[in-house]
Protein backbone atom coordinates (compact mmCIF):
# COMPACT_ATOMS: atom_id res chain seq x y z
CA UNK A 1 0.00 0.00 0.00
CA UNK A 2 0.71 4.11 -0.70
CA UNK A 3 2.02 3.77 3.02
CA UNK A 4 4.42 1.20 2.92
CA UNK A 5 5.99 2.66 -0.11
CA UNK A 6 6.34 6.05 1.16
CA UNK A 7 8.06 4.09 4.39
CA UNK A 8 10.29 2.17 2.14
CA UNK A 9 11.00 5.29 -0.26
CA UNK A 10 12.10 7.33 3.28
CA UNK A 11 13.77 4.53 5.48
CA UNK A 12 16.14 2.22 2.83
CA UNK A 13 17.87 3.42 -0.51
CA UNK A 14 17.07 1.20 -3.19
CA UNK A 15 20.30 -0.62 -3.49
CA UNK A 16 19.58 -2.48 0.38
CA UNK A 17 15.90 -3.79 -1.48
CA UNK A 18 17.45 -7.21 -1.67
CA UNK A 19 14.50 -9.27 -1.77
CA UNK A 20 12.54 -6.61 -3.37
CA UNK A 21 9.58 -8.57 -5.78
CA UNK A 22 9.67 -12.02 -3.45
CA UNK A 23 7.47 -13.67 -1.84
CA UNK A 24 8.51 -14.71 1.81
CA UNK A 25 6.96 -17.03 4.14
CA UNK A 26 8.53 -17.27 7.17
CA UNK A 27 7.38 -19.75 10.65
CA UNK A 28 8.39 -18.62 13.85
CA UNK A 29 7.44 -20.15 17.66
CA UNK A 30 6.54 -22.90 19.41
CA UNK A 31 3.81 -25.24 19.02
CA UNK A 32 1.34 -26.59 21.69
CA UNK A 33 -0.01 -30.07 21.46
CA UNK A 34 -3.25 -30.42 23.67
CA UNK A 35 -3.60 -33.03 26.01
CA UNK A 36 -6.73 -31.81 27.28
CA UNK A 37 -8.61 -27.85 27.65
CA UNK A 38 -5.61 -27.12 30.05
CA UNK A 39 -2.53 -28.99 30.05
CA UNK A 40 -0.25 -29.30 26.84
CA UNK A 41 3.37 -29.82 25.52
CA UNK A 42 5.48 -27.46 24.25
CA UNK A 43 8.96 -26.26 24.13
CA UNK A 44 10.93 -22.93 24.76
CA UNK A 45 10.65 -20.94 21.19
CA UNK A 46 9.84 -17.38 21.95
CA UNK A 47 9.58 -16.93 18.58
CA UNK A 48 12.21 -13.81 18.43
CA UNK A 49 14.25 -15.20 15.84
CA UNK A 50 11.52 -15.84 13.41
CA UNK A 51 9.95 -12.55 13.94
CA UNK A 52 13.05 -10.72 13.61
CA UNK A 53 13.54 -12.37 10.21
CA UNK A 54 10.08 -11.24 8.95
CA UNK A 55 10.67 -8.03 9.83
CA UNK A 56 13.62 -7.55 8.17
CA UNK A 57 12.44 -9.24 5.14
CA UNK A 58 9.78 -6.69 4.75
CA UNK A 59 12.98 -4.35 5.22
CA UNK A 60 14.13 -5.64 2.70
CA UNK A 61 11.33 -5.18 0.20
CA UNK A 62 9.82 -8.77 0.65
CA UNK A 63 6.46 -9.49 1.02
CA UNK A 64 6.25 -11.18 3.62
CA UNK A 65 3.84 -13.59 5.45
CA UNK A 66 4.80 -15.22 9.11
CA UNK A 67 3.07 -18.21 10.44
CA UNK A 68 3.28 -18.15 14.44
CA UNK A 69 3.08 -20.07 17.09
CA UNK A 70 1.83 -18.88 20.57
CA UNK A 71 4.10 -16.11 21.77
CA UNK A 72 3.70 -12.50 23.28
CA UNK A 73 5.41 -10.51 20.41
CA UNK A 74 3.31 -8.33 18.00
CA UNK A 75 3.32 -8.56 14.60
CA UNK A 76 5.95 -6.99 12.58
CA UNK A 77 5.26 -3.77 10.35
CA UNK A 78 4.24 -4.71 6.80
CA UNK A 79 3.82 -8.42 7.86
CA UNK A 80 1.00 -10.77 7.53
CA UNK A 81 1.10 -12.52 10.14
CA UNK A 82 -0.99 -15.82 10.85
CA UNK A 83 -1.34 -17.03 14.19
CA UNK A 84 -1.85 -21.00 15.08
CA UNK A 85 -1.36 -23.54 17.63
CA UNK A 86 -0.35 -26.91 16.78
CA UNK A 87 1.96 -28.62 14.34
CA UNK A 88 -1.25 -29.75 12.45
CA UNK A 89 -2.48 -26.30 11.96
CA UNK A 90 1.20 -24.89 10.81
CA UNK A 91 1.05 -27.85 8.41
CA UNK A 92 -2.13 -26.30 6.92
CA UNK A 93 -1.35 -22.69 6.81
CA UNK A 94 2.45 -23.39 5.38
CA UNK A 95 1.27 -25.74 2.88
CA UNK A 96 -1.30 -23.79 0.96
CA UNK A 97 1.42 -21.02 0.87
CA UNK A 98 4.15 -22.55 -0.66
CA UNK A 99 3.72 -23.09 -4.56
CA UNK A 100 3.65 -19.56 -4.55
CA UNK A 101 6.47 -18.37 -1.91
CA UNK A 102 9.79 -17.89 -3.35
CA UNK A 103 12.14 -18.11 0.06
CA UNK A 104 10.49 -20.21 2.39
CA UNK A 105 12.33 -20.04 6.17
CA UNK A 106 10.75 -22.46 9.01
CA UNK A 107 12.25 -21.20 12.28
CA UNK A 108 9.62 -22.44 14.40
CA UNK A 109 10.09 -25.12 16.86
CA UNK A 110 7.57 -27.67 15.76
CA UNK A 111 6.57 -30.42 18.14
CA UNK A 112 7.77 -33.73 16.84
CA UNK A 113 5.32 -35.57 18.74
CA UNK A 114 1.99 -34.88 20.11
CA UNK A 115 -0.51 -36.74 22.38
CA UNK A 116 -2.36 -39.98 20.66
CA UNK A 117 -5.56 -39.06 22.68
CA UNK A 118 -6.84 -35.87 23.33
CA UNK A 119 -9.37 -35.52 26.17
CA UNK A 120 -12.49 -33.08 25.79
CA UNK A 121 -12.81 -32.44 29.75
CA UNK A 122 -9.83 -31.55 31.98
CA UNK A 123 -8.40 -34.89 32.99
CA UNK A 124 -8.74 -35.25 36.58
CA UNK A 125 -5.29 -36.20 38.44
CA UNK A 126 -5.10 -39.95 39.62
CA UNK A 127 -2.68 -41.16 42.72
CA UNK A 128 0.27 -42.69 41.42
CA UNK A 129 1.96 -42.47 37.36
CA UNK A 130 0.18 -41.74 34.52
CA UNK A 131 1.54 -42.76 31.18
CA UNK A 132 0.93 -40.47 28.09
CA UNK A 133 0.94 -42.12 24.65
CA UNK A 134 2.63 -39.44 22.24
CA UNK A 135 2.64 -39.73 18.08
CA UNK A 136 4.77 -38.30 15.56
CA UNK A 137 3.35 -35.11 14.20
CA UNK A 138 3.77 -34.71 10.30
CA UNK A 139 7.20 -33.61 9.48
CA UNK A 140 6.53 -29.84 7.77
CA UNK A 141 10.39 -29.52 6.61
CA UNK A 142 10.37 -32.88 5.18
CA UNK A 143 7.20 -32.42 3.16
CA UNK A 144 8.57 -29.43 2.08
CA UNK A 145 11.43 -30.49 1.11
CA UNK A 146 9.72 -33.13 -1.08
CA UNK A 147 7.43 -30.94 -2.78
CA UNK A 148 9.87 -28.22 -2.91
CA UNK A 149 10.16 -27.01 -7.04
CA UNK A 150 11.82 -23.43 -7.39
CA UNK A 151 11.46 -22.47 -3.57
CA UNK A 152 14.61 -21.74 -1.58
CA UNK A 153 14.10 -23.50 1.80
CA UNK A 154 15.96 -22.78 5.20
CA UNK A 155 15.50 -24.99 8.08
CA UNK A 156 16.85 -24.71 11.82
CA UNK A 157 18.66 -27.04 13.84
CA UNK A 158 18.39 -25.83 17.62
CA UNK A 159 20.74 -28.65 19.47
CA UNK A 160 22.50 -28.67 22.66
CA UNK A 161 25.24 -31.24 21.30
CA UNK A 162 26.81 -32.41 18.06
CA UNK A 163 25.44 -29.33 16.53
CA UNK A 164 26.97 -29.22 13.21
CA UNK A 165 26.80 -32.81 12.46
CA UNK A 166 22.99 -32.71 13.26
CA UNK A 167 22.38 -29.94 11.16
CA UNK A 168 24.84 -31.20 8.37
CA UNK A 169 22.55 -34.81 8.29
CA UNK A 170 19.18 -32.54 8.02
CA UNK A 171 20.01 -30.31 5.38
CA UNK A 172 20.83 -33.59 3.53
CA UNK A 173 18.00 -35.76 4.65
CA UNK A 174 15.03 -32.93 4.41
CA UNK A 175 16.58 -31.70 0.73
CA UNK A 176 17.11 -27.96 2.48
CA UNK A 177 19.25 -24.90 0.72
CA UNK A 178 20.28 -23.66 3.77
CA UNK A 179 20.22 -24.91 7.59
CA UNK A 180 21.02 -22.52 10.25
CA UNK A 181 22.36 -24.23 13.22
CA UNK A 182 22.57 -23.35 17.09
CA UNK A 183 23.45 -24.45 20.06
CA UNK A 184 20.43 -23.53 22.35
CA UNK A 185 22.32 -24.42 25.71
CA UNK A 186 24.88 -21.89 25.12
CA UNK A 187 25.30 -18.77 26.92
CA UNK A 188 23.58 -15.68 24.49
CA UNK A 189 21.98 -18.59 22.04
CA UNK A 190 19.42 -19.38 23.93
CA UNK A 191 15.43 -19.40 23.14
CA UNK A 192 14.48 -16.08 25.00
CA UNK A 193 17.88 -14.92 24.69
CA UNK A 194 17.43 -11.31 22.27
CA UNK A 195 21.04 -12.77 20.58
CA UNK A 196 21.83 -15.66 19.14
CA UNK A 197 25.34 -17.51 18.05
CA UNK A 198 24.37 -18.74 14.46
CA UNK A 199 26.15 -21.13 12.03
CA UNK A 200 24.83 -21.14 8.28
CA UNK A 201 25.18 -23.98 6.30
CA UNK A 202 24.91 -23.89 2.32
CA UNK A 203 23.72 -26.97 0.28
CA UNK A 204 26.97 -26.18 -2.06
CA UNK A 205 28.76 -26.94 1.32
CA UNK A 206 29.81 -23.07 2.36
CA UNK A 207 29.62 -22.39 6.06
CA UNK A 208 29.50 -18.89 7.44
CA UNK A 209 30.09 -18.75 11.39
CA UNK A 210 28.69 -15.79 12.86
CA UNK A 211 30.07 -14.47 16.52
CA UNK A 212 27.38 -13.17 19.41
CA UNK A 213 24.31 -10.95 17.39
CA UNK A 214 21.63 -9.67 18.43
CA UNK A 215 18.75 -11.60 16.47
CA UNK A 216 18.07 -8.77 14.47
CA UNK A 217 21.39 -8.47 13.31
CA UNK A 218 21.87 -12.30 12.74
CA UNK A 219 18.39 -12.05 10.70
CA UNK A 220 20.08 -9.36 8.23
CA UNK A 221 23.18 -11.78 8.04
CA UNK A 222 20.77 -14.71 6.89
CA UNK A 223 18.58 -13.06 4.43
CA UNK A 224 21.87 -11.35 3.36
CA UNK A 225 23.24 -15.23 2.73
CA UNK A 226 19.50 -16.14 1.07
CA UNK A 227 19.89 -12.93 -1.77
CA UNK A 228 22.81 -13.78 -2.70
CA UNK A 229 22.55 -17.66 -3.36
CA UNK A 230 19.39 -16.73 -5.31
CA UNK A 231 21.27 -14.28 -7.53
CA UNK B 1 9.47 1.70 52.29
CA UNK B 2 8.44 5.91 52.44
CA UNK B 3 8.14 5.90 48.73
CA UNK B 4 5.05 2.94 49.31
CA UNK B 5 4.05 4.83 52.55
CA UNK B 6 3.58 8.02 50.49
CA UNK B 7 1.61 6.27 47.32
CA UNK B 8 -0.64 4.69 49.36
CA UNK B 9 -1.57 7.93 51.78
CA UNK B 10 -2.17 10.07 48.86
CA UNK B 11 -4.13 6.99 46.75
CA UNK B 12 -6.34 4.98 49.95
CA UNK B 13 -8.42 6.44 52.51
CA UNK B 14 -7.85 4.66 55.39
CA UNK B 15 -10.59 2.69 55.79
CA UNK B 16 -9.44 0.94 52.36
CA UNK B 17 -6.76 -0.32 53.75
CA UNK B 18 -8.55 -3.17 54.57
CA UNK B 19 -5.41 -5.93 54.77
CA UNK B 20 -2.80 -3.41 56.46
CA UNK B 21 -0.62 -5.33 58.34
CA UNK B 22 -1.50 -9.01 56.90
CA UNK B 23 1.34 -10.89 55.28
CA UNK B 24 -0.20 -12.12 52.16
CA UNK B 25 1.36 -15.16 50.17
CA UNK B 26 -0.12 -15.52 46.48
CA UNK B 27 0.72 -18.06 44.09
CA UNK B 28 0.23 -17.20 40.41
CA UNK B 29 1.00 -18.79 36.49
CA UNK B 30 1.67 -22.08 34.86
CA UNK B 31 4.19 -24.37 36.63
CA UNK B 32 6.32 -25.47 33.33
CA UNK B 33 7.76 -29.49 34.09
CA UNK B 34 11.15 -30.32 31.50
CA UNK B 35 11.54 -33.68 29.31
CA UNK B 36 14.50 -31.75 27.86
CA UNK B 37 16.30 -28.62 27.98
CA UNK B 38 13.73 -27.92 25.19
CA UNK B 39 10.43 -29.07 25.92
CA UNK B 40 8.14 -29.07 28.73
CA UNK B 41 4.51 -29.99 29.94
CA UNK B 42 2.54 -26.93 31.22
CA UNK B 43 -1.06 -25.30 31.40
CA UNK B 44 -2.86 -22.48 29.93
CA UNK B 45 -2.71 -20.04 32.62
CA UNK B 46 -1.12 -16.63 31.96
CA UNK B 47 -0.67 -15.72 35.64
CA UNK B 48 -3.22 -12.42 35.22
CA UNK B 49 -5.83 -13.65 37.77
CA UNK B 50 -3.04 -14.24 40.17
CA UNK B 51 -1.18 -10.91 39.86
CA UNK B 52 -4.25 -8.67 40.08
CA UNK B 53 -4.83 -10.29 43.27
CA UNK B 54 -1.26 -9.67 44.61
CA UNK B 55 -1.55 -5.88 43.15
CA UNK B 56 -4.58 -5.12 45.05
CA UNK B 57 -3.56 -6.73 48.14
CA UNK B 58 -0.99 -4.46 47.95
CA UNK B 59 -2.99 -1.51 47.29
CA UNK B 60 -5.07 -2.89 50.32
CA UNK B 61 -1.96 -2.45 52.63
CA UNK B 62 -0.76 -5.69 52.83
CA UNK B 63 2.81 -6.96 52.48
CA UNK B 64 2.52 -8.98 49.11
CA UNK B 65 4.71 -12.13 48.54
CA UNK B 66 4.03 -13.13 44.55
CA UNK B 67 5.30 -16.67 43.59
CA UNK B 68 5.55 -16.88 39.73
CA UNK B 69 5.43 -19.45 37.28
CA UNK B 70 6.79 -18.13 33.83
CA UNK B 71 4.22 -15.32 32.57
CA UNK B 72 4.94 -12.50 30.56
CA UNK B 73 3.47 -10.15 33.69
CA UNK B 74 5.71 -7.60 35.27
CA UNK B 75 5.82 -7.34 38.64
CA UNK B 76 2.87 -5.78 40.15
CA UNK B 77 3.88 -2.54 41.95
CA UNK B 78 5.23 -2.84 45.67
CA UNK B 79 4.93 -7.18 45.42
CA UNK B 80 8.01 -8.73 46.06
CA UNK B 81 7.78 -11.15 42.86
CA UNK B 82 9.57 -14.48 42.87
CA UNK B 83 10.08 -16.47 39.83
CA UNK B 84 10.18 -19.96 39.60
CA UNK B 85 9.43 -22.94 37.02
CA UNK B 86 8.83 -26.17 38.57
CA UNK B 87 5.84 -27.42 40.82
CA UNK B 88 9.29 -28.30 42.82
CA UNK B 89 10.46 -24.80 42.79
CA UNK B 90 7.50 -23.40 43.28
CA UNK B 91 6.63 -25.99 46.40
CA UNK B 92 9.97 -24.94 47.93
CA UNK B 93 9.30 -21.39 47.77
CA UNK B 94 5.73 -21.13 49.14
CA UNK B 95 6.86 -23.73 51.91
CA UNK B 96 9.35 -21.79 53.34
CA UNK B 97 6.89 -18.55 54.10
CA UNK B 98 3.81 -20.41 54.79
CA UNK B 99 4.37 -20.21 58.23
CA UNK B 100 5.19 -16.43 58.64
CA UNK B 101 1.85 -15.33 56.22
CA UNK B 102 -1.63 -14.13 57.47
CA UNK B 103 -3.33 -15.44 53.94
CA UNK B 104 -2.22 -17.99 51.38
CA UNK B 105 -3.96 -17.72 47.87
CA UNK B 106 -3.16 -20.11 46.01
CA UNK B 107 -4.24 -19.01 42.39
CA UNK B 108 -1.52 -20.58 40.26
CA UNK B 109 -2.31 -23.69 38.24
CA UNK B 110 0.34 -25.92 39.49
CA UNK B 111 1.51 -29.22 37.23
CA UNK B 112 0.51 -32.24 38.79
CA UNK B 113 1.82 -34.01 36.86
CA UNK B 114 5.69 -33.99 35.62
CA UNK B 115 8.16 -36.62 33.46
CA UNK B 116 9.83 -39.41 35.28
CA UNK B 117 12.99 -38.81 33.47
CA UNK B 118 14.47 -35.70 32.29
CA UNK B 119 16.97 -35.51 29.80
CA UNK B 120 19.98 -33.63 30.11
CA UNK B 121 20.71 -33.48 26.23
CA UNK B 122 17.56 -32.81 23.60
CA UNK B 123 15.74 -36.05 23.04
CA UNK B 124 16.26 -37.24 19.29
CA UNK B 125 12.83 -38.08 17.70
CA UNK B 126 12.31 -41.19 16.35
CA UNK B 127 10.02 -42.84 13.81
CA UNK B 128 6.60 -44.09 15.54
CA UNK B 129 4.84 -43.41 19.06
CA UNK B 130 6.71 -42.24 22.29
CA UNK B 131 5.30 -43.17 25.87
CA UNK B 132 6.37 -40.97 28.31
CA UNK B 133 5.96 -41.66 31.78
CA UNK B 134 4.58 -39.21 34.12
CA UNK B 135 4.89 -39.04 38.19
CA UNK B 136 2.76 -36.90 40.12
CA UNK B 137 4.23 -34.21 41.80
CA UNK B 138 3.63 -32.47 45.48
CA UNK B 139 0.19 -31.55 46.09
CA UNK B 140 1.04 -28.34 47.61
CA UNK B 141 -2.48 -26.98 48.52
CA UNK B 142 -2.47 -30.56 50.35
CA UNK B 143 0.54 -29.85 52.30
CA UNK B 144 -0.36 -26.75 53.06
CA UNK B 145 -3.71 -27.83 54.26
CA UNK B 146 -2.19 -30.14 56.63
CA UNK B 147 0.35 -27.61 57.99
CA UNK B 148 -2.12 -24.75 58.45
CA UNK B 149 -2.00 -23.08 62.02
CA UNK B 150 -3.92 -19.38 62.07
CA UNK B 151 -3.27 -18.88 57.65
CA UNK B 152 -6.17 -18.40 56.14
CA UNK B 153 -5.85 -20.90 52.92
CA UNK B 154 -7.55 -20.13 49.61
CA UNK B 155 -7.70 -22.76 46.47
CA UNK B 156 -8.78 -22.15 43.05
CA UNK B 157 -10.48 -24.62 40.99
CA UNK B 158 -11.17 -23.96 37.33
CA UNK B 159 -12.80 -26.71 35.88
CA UNK B 160 -14.17 -27.51 32.23
CA UNK B 161 -17.47 -29.60 34.29
CA UNK B 162 -19.00 -30.24 37.53
CA UNK B 163 -17.43 -27.09 38.74
CA UNK B 164 -19.33 -26.41 41.70
CA UNK B 165 -19.31 -30.47 42.92
CA UNK B 166 -15.34 -30.43 42.10
CA UNK B 167 -14.54 -27.48 43.88
CA UNK B 168 -16.33 -28.11 47.15
CA UNK B 169 -14.84 -31.34 47.22
CA UNK B 170 -11.58 -29.68 47.10
CA UNK B 171 -12.29 -27.14 49.72
CA UNK B 172 -12.94 -30.11 52.04
CA UNK B 173 -10.40 -32.08 51.54
CA UNK B 174 -7.69 -29.91 51.64
CA UNK B 175 -8.96 -28.28 54.45
CA UNK B 176 -9.04 -24.70 52.84
CA UNK B 177 -10.95 -21.89 54.00
CA UNK B 178 -12.41 -20.27 50.77
CA UNK B 179 -12.04 -21.76 47.46
CA UNK B 180 -13.08 -19.71 44.21
CA UNK B 181 -13.85 -21.34 41.30
CA UNK B 182 -14.80 -21.23 38.27
CA UNK B 183 -15.22 -23.07 34.74
CA UNK B 184 -12.62 -22.10 31.95
CA UNK B 185 -14.16 -23.89 29.13
CA UNK B 186 -16.63 -20.56 29.96
CA UNK B 187 -16.37 -17.78 27.24
CA UNK B 188 -14.89 -14.51 29.58
CA UNK B 189 -13.30 -16.86 32.28
CA UNK B 190 -10.76 -18.43 30.36
CA UNK B 191 -7.13 -18.15 31.34
CA UNK B 192 -5.87 -15.35 29.15
CA UNK B 193 -8.74 -13.28 29.54
CA UNK B 194 -8.83 -10.37 31.28
CA UNK B 195 -12.49 -11.15 32.74
CA UNK B 196 -13.76 -13.48 34.73
CA UNK B 197 -16.83 -15.72 36.22
CA UNK B 198 -16.59 -17.12 39.27
CA UNK B 199 -18.18 -18.42 42.58
CA UNK B 200 -16.59 -18.27 45.90
CA UNK B 201 -17.10 -20.89 48.37
CA UNK B 202 -16.17 -20.25 52.41
CA UNK B 203 -15.88 -23.17 54.63
CA UNK B 204 -18.77 -22.04 57.06
CA UNK B 205 -21.08 -23.01 53.32
CA UNK B 206 -21.76 -19.60 52.09
CA UNK B 207 -21.54 -19.54 48.51
CA UNK B 208 -20.74 -16.08 46.83
CA UNK B 209 -21.58 -16.22 42.74
CA UNK B 210 -20.02 -12.85 40.97
CA UNK B 211 -21.27 -12.33 37.61
CA UNK B 212 -18.26 -11.42 34.64
CA UNK B 213 -16.49 -9.35 35.98
CA UNK B 214 -12.74 -7.75 34.75
CA UNK B 215 -9.98 -9.65 36.63
CA UNK B 216 -9.36 -6.68 38.74
CA UNK B 217 -12.50 -6.16 39.89
CA UNK B 218 -12.71 -9.88 40.64
CA UNK B 219 -9.30 -9.64 42.95
CA UNK B 220 -10.99 -7.00 44.71
CA UNK B 221 -13.99 -8.95 45.68
CA UNK B 222 -11.75 -12.13 46.68
CA UNK B 223 -9.70 -10.28 48.91
CA UNK B 224 -12.83 -7.96 50.55
CA UNK B 225 -14.65 -11.38 51.35
CA UNK B 226 -11.11 -12.50 52.93
CA UNK B 227 -10.85 -9.33 54.82
CA UNK B 228 -14.43 -10.04 56.39
CA UNK B 229 -13.93 -13.84 57.44
CA UNK B 230 -10.77 -12.82 59.08
CA UNK B 231 -12.61 -10.39 60.92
Amino acid sequence: NIVTLIEQYFSSSPSSLLLKGKKVLVTAGPTREKIDPVRFFSNRSTGKMGYAIAETAAELGAEVTLISGPTNLPSPRNVETIRIESAQEMYEEVIKRFSSAHIVIKSAAVADYRPKYVFNEKMKKKPGDLVVELERTIDILKALGEQKTEQFLVGFAAETEQVEEYALQKLQRKNLDMIVANNVAQKGAGFASDTNIVTIFKRDGSITKLPLLTKKKVAEEILKEIAEAIG
